[in-house]
């Protein structure tokens, strides 16, 4: 027998009812948002329009360390979560490693990944405003998806504009969305003037994500009642993503175990933002010194090649200016099958303490993510997402670093989420068709050039 | 706080270590299987080609009541499993219901069902044999998916035979099959001398599941090392799903409650008999008056139209004959989109209890099962499957009854699995498209005349 079960699960009792705002630990705060026209920073009124009110609150306190989780949000939570800490027994068995692996899977939902935790929380206080409905953006389509089950459960519209070559693309994720009742639009569109200008310009285009924000917040600040919702990147997501860290530091705690490495996979850092939290506080009070590694594809390398700099959150740049590691925001990835991995910047609260040396960031190659992947579906028999397939490889990697020298370090990675609707990405790593585009120097310096240039 | 969580999980220490064998307790035991030429019962040594020899002995053995479950496939269930026991909180609001609605929720694995659970163990058995592989048929796919799991994770070879509309129309679940290595045929094919005489015969068929079983099982009796594993209706299946049923007893007696209506859905039988037989046992026994229903759709209706004989499992009559509740094995049903309900026969085992008067049967029709299935993952936020749609759209319909009356009871159902798979089908039913055919009883009696004469 072994001591510590597969799965570590928290009781109703266990969970955590307060999620944890790592800002309030920070040395360096995370730098704020700029109004794109005067350069000063956002003010909650100059954000009323485009955001929730009670979010605003929750974006622009960097104070605050625990902010009590709502109870009709905490019922809804006991409906998918806990989510399990698994003890990766079989992969460790695969890979004869001495290190023990543990993952936090975040896939136990109809959304399939960890969005829902921040999608229930935003419509929660859309609700409780009394907003008729919000607008999003969706690329790969987990985060429309998570946010149409929220509206959904709290009787609100829900619209999202999902780009336009993942509409055509992914026709089920799509459908889910329609089972809960979202109003999807392929973008760019119509609908909105951007839309139109973009089209007008580009007829044949495919969409991007900023474009597909832009149409979003178009969408809100000019329809009564509503407001636009994201998924990542903005601090409130992560201050609702901390429920991952905190009920994986219950679990941890319960059996004694102290994290050596942990590893996420970074697009806009909600899920490794949310993971990390606490670990972090414990890191820059001096408690832990657990190395945290963030993980990015290597066509998309905000972290490993960006630079930290304010620029545009969105194409049209109609939203405030953050500062973050970024890529430009004209820089358009390969296309990589990790859809939720493909954004320009990063997380502000991530990038400064990245920047401040609080962690590690690594760029893997699809293919070898892939490989990774399926190594691991077929000892640990979860089928997982590219996205979080990026962790994978790298906890695969650590913990062959373990077997070499011997060590029985604590690995612990976030699985985010599952790649059922992912399929035509596996085909193509079967199939021998899987291609990566790395870009040169000389491409991401071309887009680092039009970064806007601030005081 | 409710006193009664949201979803009662088992800890490893609580989860069953043995099997439960409901034949023990049967005081008709199921009818034996007959030799298709001699009409005879089948004898081990006749099976012996077929089928894995300790499966044979399971399937053979009426009177055991606990078999120990080994460790090889208590720590795979350990991956997955306990399957959490719900309490449909949020759909009881919706329905404004004084019942009380539980559901064993079985989806969150890759397989995407309870199929898993009968699949790691006949793999297991095959394994312990020394075989090289073995084969199989599947439908919809989810027993296709779950048994290349299973053999992926013993390193078994995993041949099956896909109807060939299911293969060309569910490209997923054939992928999913290959990350887990399996070689995945569309049926009928040219591997076989039984599928080239069907080719022949009728050039352009898309297959069934009685054609695939046949040439499932030529293979297995024709390749050195192979043998034939089934995912449904085999008594072997029923016991090892009685997991589920076990799972459910202990986690309902940890919160004393007892139920007044258990709910299935039926296609082979094998989800609904693993999880009635610990309560079927106690109602033999008069400790229990639970009434047990078995929900199938209408245009397949085996129990509620078919009749109590002998009959061949597949079309190719190479398989022992089997008394069960059938509607013809040349029957087809119309194109309902429950793959895994389409079963012209049923459980020898569920087949007796039902003539026993010891079960109900109710027969559904298509378009009402995704309206349950809709408002179900609305609020409960778990996209069904449409096969376990079957059972939601029966529990809505007994908690309603619930509300006229003013009765708490307690309504448990089985969730078999979700529907990532099958949003085609969704899709059908958002835009209007969904047709149902009930077969007139003039349709039905052509294929009874056809039944074999037994005895």
């Amino acid at each position: 027998m072994n001591e510590i079960p597969y799965k570590i699960y928290l009781t109703e009792e266990e969970m955590p009812n307060a999620w944890y705002n790592v800002r309030s630990a920070m040395k360096n705060k995370p730098a704020p948002l700029l109004n794109p026209g005067t350069h000063e920073p956002m003010k909650a009124e100059e954000l009323a329009p485009v955001f929730c009110e009670e979010l605003i609150k929750q974006e622009l306190d960097n104070d605050t360390a625990f902010i009590p989780i709502p109870q009709e949000i905490l019922d809804f939570y006991k409906m998918y979560r806990p989510s399990p800490l698994v003890r990766a027994y079989c992969l460790e068995k695969a890979l004869d490693t001495p290190a023990h692996i543990y993952y936090k899977f975040e896939g136990n939902n109809t959304s399939g990944s960890h969005k829902l935790n921040s999608a229930i929380a935003q419509a929660y206080y859309a609700k409780m405003q009394g907003l008729k409905g919000v607008t999003t953006e969706t690329g790969a389509g987990q985060w429309g998806t998570a946010l149409s089950m929220a509206c959904s459960y709290f009787g609100l519209d829900c619209k999202v504009y999902m780009v336009k070559v993942s509409y055509e693309q992914k026709p089920f994720r799509r459908e889910v969305m329609r089972v809960y009742g979202a109003d999807v639009t392929p973008s760019p569109s119509m609908t909105t003037k951007i839309g139109q200008k973009i089209l007008a310009e580009h007829p044949g285009t495919t969409g991007s994500l900023g474009c597909a924000i832009s149409e979003a917040v178009e969408v809100a600040t000019s329809t009564p009642g509503y407001r636009y919702v994201l998924g990542s990147v903005l601090n409130q997501v992560l201050l609702h993503q901390s429920i991952i860290g905190l009920e994986t530091e219950a679990a941890l705690k319960k059996y004694d175990i102290v994290p050596d490495i942990i590893i996420g996979c970074a697009g806009g850092g909600s899920n490794l933002g949310g993971l990390i939290s606490p670990f972090m506080r414990d890191k820059i009070e001096g408690k832990l010194d657990t190395r945290i590694i963030a993980v990015e594809p290597a066509s998309c390398p905000s972290f490993t090649r960006g630079v930290y700099a304010y620029d545009f959150c969105d194409t049209g740049m109609v939203c405030p200016l953050a500062k973050m590691y970024t890529l430009g925001s004209d820089f358009i990835p390969s296309a990589n099958h990790a859809g939720g991995l493909r954004y320009h910047g990063m997380s502000s609260i991530l990038s400064q303490l990245y920047d401040d040396g609080l962690m590690e960031a690594v760029a893997v190659e699809q293919t070898s993510v892939f490989e990774a992947a399926e190594k691991f579906a077929r000892v640990e028999g979860i089928l997982p997402a590219p996205e979080s397939s990026h962790a994978i490889k790298v906890a695969i990697d650590e913990a062959m670093k373990c077997k070499e020298t011997g060590e029985a370090k604590n690995i612990v990675f976030g699985l985010t989420g599952t790649g059922y609707f992912d399929l035509v990405a596996y085909e193509k790593f079967h199939n021998g068709e899987m291609t990566d585009y790395i870009p040169t120097d000389d491409e991401l310096a071309v887009f680092r050039a039009k970064l806007p240039v601030i005081g």
